[in-house]
């Protein structure tokens, strides 16, 4: 085995690759950078309209991931190499794949793996969506196609490639910590960087001024305002650079309380835009130089010749297969899963439109290609008959029904003999009417014209443009295949022709292949190795799973969201076993179990008898099994380092008792406007107290309950939440515990956030109850109240999910609790408007009604109790199920007439009137006065629909023979509205029980 | 011809050569550096005994060479290539070399030289020597061996080399400007850097805020000081880097006056072997983890192998002759002349002492060898009988004088017979001693012994350590040849061995050439093309720059100094023409020469008729003439880009008046403890007039004066004299008459420096002449008041050259001027104390000495006049002058005898008597009070030698006759007293004329 490249070299050959293929090689910048986005190599040269391709080293500061040398992996200046690609060159993965092999990284050696992940920072009004590049389960790169910058939007998209150069070279190296690296065949990268890293460790957390750096970075933004002013971009961004280092070692000290975060951001963000506007308006100023520049390099020589024209095969004339596959650079797992679902719907539906018969329609597809296979797809259209209305038949046809010239024009217009025409009659009108034959058209044809639709349709959440076509869709488009048999069906989309060329796995270096026929598409994908339907792929990953777990004597929890997800980032699965050092299991096990799950796709192995967690795990790879060792060691490594961290962070944040976070909550925001983290929990303090009160809990409860608010939220301050954010609540019972707080402390603090998804569990305690209905409260009022309910699919805060688990626990827990008076309660602490209580009130119904309505409640039935009782979910749902039954009887629409006739008199009646029997010598309204004041004694307005519609239910022949007997509407004013004022008490009895008028048939 | 490499390409190839040899690659740092030196990996690294090897890039800072992109090469940014050897590998210029072929550069199409250059930064405690490197003229690297760093010695020594890479790649571009540089193939370096360069420069000399950058320099100081309070090296290191840019920064912008930039230079001193101290003690705590590395790449490979022994044939046993070649890095030019001085002088002296005779001894020398070369030496030293003393005769002999035991033991341990033993008696005592023979040894055993004594006897003013054996020389030694005859004569000096085997010219790749026989030395020389003479080498230089000269028409003006330098930059000098665009000749012609001598060492070129300047010059090249052509280019870019500077600073400074600048004065330092330059301008204003006066200037001529003052150092703040400091005077002269100043105004603003030189103009005018005593009066009272008169050979404000300038002015244009006054003046404005005065006056009284005495005047003539009249230079050159005619007359004895008589009587007495007539009846007393009364009257304090001695003569009768016939010491106090008045009355008559007690024969 040669020995492995030093660091350097690494460096050298990126410099050399890049270089050669026509970048730019810049140098790192003289400002200290977050990372080498910060460069204005990046930042600035991405805007506008001018090619600009740029590689370059850059040391990147992030104060808060120091961790003073002592984390493998992790700390505060790490080295990127950075490439920027504008415009997209069509081929950036495969660049990317170069340049790892340039260095040294054998494809087919190791697993690299494009995994989702989307980039914003709010800050630099930048975004783009794109992937981690995962190495043996080490994150190695960051490629993004950048959407947005400095608040604008850039065309063309730049393609960002970020190396992780530390992480490579490890594995290059097989070291297990950036200490270890070797730089240049003699010193190690701790040799030079140890000692600076513990000191600037110190420095940030420990040393810094808070003073002094605050006046600093006011100083910067005045130099950098007054530099703009001057039109001078370069100098300004210098100092932007430098407000954001210093805002980032503030935060690393603890020292940005959340008016100060809120505020900072939000004068960087201005900086930002202002430069970026400025240098924009500077190069178009300069007439965009760069726009004349020739490509060089690689990149010249790479300018892509266009595809030769498609071979074109006679067309088929018999049912032949018919392929569509779209390439693409790897979709994110839920776009994959939109995709197939989509074209599945679309596939059947675009062939019935285009009249074309087929036996069956397969769709099948991976990260890197969707594909509708239709067997037997008819060779062309059926013909058919179309009408084509001509002129009047008086102008047509002349009085002996002749056709005149009109009528020989217009038939010879549209092809058909004149004898052929008709007329036909519209009413009073008539026209002559050609019956042409519509030839049917081949179907490889009538596909041309309607795949561009057909992708073109296709919706996905978040999706970017790339290319200078400007279509969007969540990941570059990189090749089509349309064939119909030997034939391939000629279109183009985002600027690609269809071919008969598709690609196979990247780590045999997706060659092309040319597809003979469409049905050879699955033959050719499995001999490529490709598993192609999904189905296959998910029992392949979970047999690989379960047959490893098994053979150390384990096996795979039930996880089939993971299972789904691991399906879908492959194209083909080998899963792999790897180990890590029993000593990790100290941990806890959520922590355990939400690194190997969340940040690595791995699948936890669990001892088969005791259900205890083992010190294995399963990776699945995508490609063969080829070297797998390497890969396994590989996500060994990956793992260490991650476990190393989450004890580096549990031993951290166990030194001290969690009350002692606290004071640091008021550095994370919760809502600019809303204050804190501690704000929040200050305020949770007091809504919990209300909170429990009306769920009447005891006073040994309310004692607990008001503990674990003034806790719940401090596990937010520990490093290991922070860092494992899903983890909240968790960290919390786990710290509290440790901290000798009382256990049912503890799980409230845990129950807070139960449930934290469908079919989670719920909270079991009462204080725990009482925390989560507090703090879900608190957020929906507050929310609402600054402006920020969800619109549309944003619903950044969650709130749906916090309503909806809000009604579920309620109901589950069988607890009516009207929801208005605790609402008023959270208002008056933050304060919010009546208009947002009431929104938040109609927010809460909908998800209520949602949930009844997917329980298969009557939709009518489900107004009717929410008309009535909406802020009470526990209330709504009970008489829902009760009003369900009662609308299925067979005698319910006699009580329904019957009452609704009182009603429907009434409804419109701007006036409450009184009954007076005295006036009224009717026996008919005495009887039903006298059944009215029977029901009345019955019902409340806190009674259930039973009570109501059973209280009712006797009154129905009093009410028929009321309406018999008695005219409602007496001329005597006076003896009206006696009798109406009856009626509205009849109707009165159902209000706030259920509201009737809302029922199908009333 | 292949393309040349692009500038990232150069960058690439450096990185790998670099990184191929051993080097640890590194990156520019993430704060903005004035230089290379400024990162860590520098000024940190080469301190303490680790080694150190490292290259990167540094794009470099330096606000104040900002020039809105309007220079071809000078900028405010420009990028750095920075390597560190430590130690010294030992052939590190070779090294050099070798990269720059690596990057493209032919040795044998170009000029490479090395120019000595010394670096020094007080401000960080650090210092070295070496030199710039140029590459057909131009400037293209810094070489330094570095002595001391953030105050402290270095040990081991590092070499920096530094390139400047714009430099580099428009010399293998060909292109003129840097802007042109070609960057990747298609982007030009102005593409990416011309408009940051442009925005920069206005922000450091427009925008940048005073105030806040002021506030933000101590803000990092306090940071700074607040990390080593806490040992973190690096944070507070990074801090120092952005005091020192925030300073450059406020410099640029012409905020900084004397009192800060004096304290802000003691501020940043004072952090910078702070933080050197820090991370010497840090490492040394860490047990200096790099001294157990091993080396790495071709550095590993090139550990110098020993020297195979050297092959010894039989000593030779006829005269030969003996060769001692010191092999240097280039020396500076005035070192290599004091080295053959000094071998000239030692040679024989050597030689002698070693009892060796020779035929002839001839020294030879080029900046890369010193040579001395003697023929005919003496094979081996002759016998010598020596004599050794042995024990008393009275011990070694008995009674009959036969020898003792004693004598036969001593005569046995002296190798000698006991008979050969002999008495010698000295005064009273008598020994016996043994006559030895000594043998006389080989020559190649006694130089051997002798040489190394020989080169650690030659002294230089300033000198370098570079490796471990800490020898010193004033630059690194690198080989050494001793031979005699065919025989290696067998020493070693500074860790070098001697040998047989020289080098020739580095443009042929320094070849190293075995010497057969000394004898062969001249020859082998010659067939390498070096010309090892001077004088040859010289006359080469001479008459190739006349034939050039005379080949448009043009001459070369007679400049023995540039003729001598020229000389010794090279060791085989080939002269080429080059020119530059006639529009530069509106340049003042001063300006013009300047650069060309000073900067470039070319020999500007005159018209052969008229003596103007014509657009040639003449270069002399180390080589031969291949490829001069390109050679020619290269150094007429250089100027070209010199001469745009200069026309820009003209521009820039004829802008405005000249008064203008005077604001800017304030913020160039005189001396820290004496003001700023408008300071000093201000008190010569005052003492011009006192001076003026002194000098009986007419009011019209003291007018003048005061406004010549007033305007005298403005031009120091011009641009162009910040630029090309040695025309100072020549530009305020110019800038005066552009200004609008009257003549006479503007041609003292140019004579207040003259004389600058030996042999230099001196002032013609009246107020000219006022202003250079007064600004030399103040110079030497002031700096002498604040203790920093010179002393040994520092004398940094060149008050020699001041106060000798003084001398000769005063004395060319014969003005008797009493100093004292002046000098009480000139302290009145400062203050200084009267012992500064004394030792002022003392002072240049000792360069006025020296200047009597090198124009041959006896030393007791110049001390007698000095000690009477000291203070007035011109009175006391004609004093001496008239006294040396006066001790050269027949009669001189007669007159001094005469006189001296009366002087040594009452030479001694305390106490003045006054002579009483009326008590003395002698008539020789009567005679010599006449006598005196006499001469009396025709003498004053102020009165010339000639007027003195004329008035003495007559008076020797009358002194002669009085001692003969006169008892001074009469019994009688009164009597006796009155005649020791009359004799002291005599003595006062010479008072302040001359010290006649100082002269020969008194």
């Amino acid at each position: 085995m040669t020995k492995p490249p030093s660091f350097q070299d690494v460096i050298m050959r990126l410099e050399r690759y890049w270089g050669d293929y026509g970048c730019l090689i810049w140098q790192p910048y003289s400002e200290k950078l977050g990372a080498g986005t910060g460069n204005p190599a990046t930042t600035l040269r991405v805007l506008g309209p001018e090619p600009w391709n740029v590689g370059y080293v850059e040391p990147s500061y992030r104060p808060d991931d120091g961790r003073y040398a002592e984390n493998p992996n992790r700390m505060q200046m790490f080295m990127q190499y950075q490439v920027i690609l504008k415009p997209d060159p069509g081929n950036p993965q495969e660049l990317y794949l170069g340049s790892l092999e340039a260095i040294g990284i054998d494809m087919r050696e190791h697993d690299v793996r494009f995994v989702e992940d989307n980039w914003e920072s709010p800050a630099l009004g930048a975004w783009g969506l794109g992937w981690e590049v995962w190495l043996d389960g080490q994150e190695i790169s960051q490629y993004t196609y950048f959407q947005q910058a400095g608040g604008l939007t850039l065309d063309p998209v730049a393609v960002e490639l970020t190396y992780g150069l530390e992480r490579i070279v490890m594995s290059l190296q097989k070291v297990r910590a950036v200490w270890e690296i070797d730089w240049d065949g003699v010193h190690t990268y701790g040799d030079v960087f140890t000692r600076p890293e513990v000191e600037h460790c110190t420095y940030n957390f420990e040393v810094a001024d808070v003073e002094r750096l605050t006046q600093m970075y006011g100083l910067y933004e005045a130099e950098a305002r007054s530099c703009m002013a001057r039109g001078l971009v370069i100098p300004a961004y210098d100092y932007i650079l430098r407000c954001s280092h210093t805002f980032n070692v503030l935060d690393a000290r603890g020292a940005i309380g959340v008016t100060e975060r809120a505020s900072y951001f939000g004068r960087m963000r201005d900086l930002t835009r202002q430069v970026a506007r400025l240098y924009v308006a500077q190069r178009e100023e300069m007439g965009h130089p760069f726009l004349k520049l020739p490509p060089v390099g690689r990149q010249a020589q790479a300018a892509p010749t266009p595809p030769a024209p498609a071979a074109s095969p006679a067309p088929v004339d018999r049912p032949s297969t018919f392929l569509l596959e779209i390439g693409t650079e790897e979709l994110p797992v839920a776009d994959l899963a939109l995709a197939l679902e989509q074209l599945e719907q679309a596939a059947p539906l675009l062939l019935d439109e285009a009249r074309l018969g087929y036996e069956a329609i397969h769709v099948v597809g991976t990260p890197r290609r969707q594909a509708v296979l239709v067997s037997g797809l008819a060779p062309r259209q059926p013909d058919r008959t179309v009408e084509v209305q001509g002129p009047p038949a008086r102008v047509a046809l002349d009085a002996e029904g002749n056709p005149t010239p009109a009528a020989v024009g217009f038939a010879r217009k549209q092809g058909v003999p004149v004898e052929g025409l008709r007329v036909v009659s519209e009413g009073e009108k008539s026209y002559v009417v050609a019956a042409k034959v519509e030839e049917g058209q081949p179907a490889a044809e009538v596909l041309a014209g309607a795949l561009p639709a057909l992708i073109a349709g296709l919706r996905f959440p978040r999706t970017i443009r790339w290319n200078q076509t400007n279509v969007t869709f969540p990941r570059p488009l990189r090749w089509l295949v349309g064939m119909l048999g030997e034939q391939v069906i000629p279109f183009e989309y985002a600027g690609i022709r269809s071919g008969r060329v598709t690609r196979g796995l990247r780590p045999h270096g997706s060659p092309e292949i040319a597809l003979a026929r469409a049905g050879k598409y699955l033959a050719a994908m499995a001999e490529q190795q490709v598993m192609v339907d999904p189905a296959e792929r998910r029992e392949q990953v979970r047999a690989g799973a379960e047959a490893l777990a098994a053979s150390v004597g384990g096996r795979i929890a039930d996880d089939a969201a993971l299972l789904d997800e691991v399906t879908n980032l492959v194209e083909r699965p080998a899963a792999l076993l790897g180990r890590f050092e029993p000593e990790y299991l100290a941990l806890p096990r959520d922590v355990l179990v939400t690194v190997m799950k969340k940040h690595q796709r791995y699948f936890p192995v669990l001892d088969a008898s005791s259900g205890e967690l083992m010190p294995y795990f399963v990776a699945v790879r995508n490609g063969d099994d080829r070297h797998l060792e390497v890969v396994r060691e590989g996500n060994e490594d990956v793992l260490r380092a991650r476990f190393a961290d989450a004890k580096f962070f549990f031993e951290h944040d166990t030194g001290q008792p969690l009350e002692s976070f606290l004071p640091r909550l008021d550095t994370l925001t919760f809502q600019e406007k809303l204050g804190s983290m501690l704000d929040k929990s200050k305020r949770l303090e007091t809504l919990v107290a209300a909170v429990g009160r009306a769920l009447e809990l005891d006073g040994e409860e309310l004692a607990v309950a008001g503990r674990a608010a003034h806790l719940c939220k401090a596990d937010l301050a520990t490093q290991l939440v922070v860092e494992l954010t899903s983890l909240q609540g968790l960290m919390g019972r786990e710290y509290a515990r440790r901290s000798g707080e009382e256990e049912a402390v503890a799980a409230a603090i845990y129950e807070q956030y139960l449930p934290r998804s469908a079919g989670d569990s719920l909270p079991q305690t009462g204080p725990g109850l009482a925390l989560g209905l507090a703090d879900r409260l608190d957020s929906l009022v507050g929310l609402f109240a600054v402006g920020l309910a969800p619109t549309g699919s944003a619903d950044p805060y969650q709130l749906r999910r916090g309503a909806l688990g809000l009604v579920q626990i309620l109901i589950a827990r069988e607890i009516s609790l009207p929801l208005r008076p605790l609402l008023e309660q959270a208002a008056a602490l933050l304060p919010a408007p009546q208009e947002a209580l009431d929104a938040v009130e109609g927010f809460i119904a909908e998800r209520l009604r949602g949930w009844l309505r997917d329980r298969g409640l009557r939709y009518d039935v489900v107004d009717a109790v929410l008309s009535a009782r909406g802020d009470d979910p526990y209330g709504a749902y009970r008489a829902a199920a009760q009003l369900s039954a009662w609308v299925e009887r067979d005698d319910w629409m006699d009580l329904l007439n019957a009452y609704g006739r009182c009603i429907r008199i009434v409804r419109d009646q701007p006036a409450r009137f009184a009954f007076r029997p005295d006036l009224d010598p009717e026996p008919a309204t005495a009887a039903l006065w006298r059944a009215y004041e029977l029901a009345r004694a019955q019902v409340t307005p806190a009674s259930d629909v039973d009570r109501l519609l059973t209280a009712l239910h006797p009154m129905i022949p009093a009410i028929n023979r009321f309406f018999d007997d008695v005219l409602v509407m007496h001329e005597d004013p006076a003896v009206r509205e006696s009798r109406l004022g009856l009626l509205q008490d009849l109707w009165e009895l159902s209000r706030g029980v259920v509201d009737v008028t809302r029922l199908e048939g009333f």
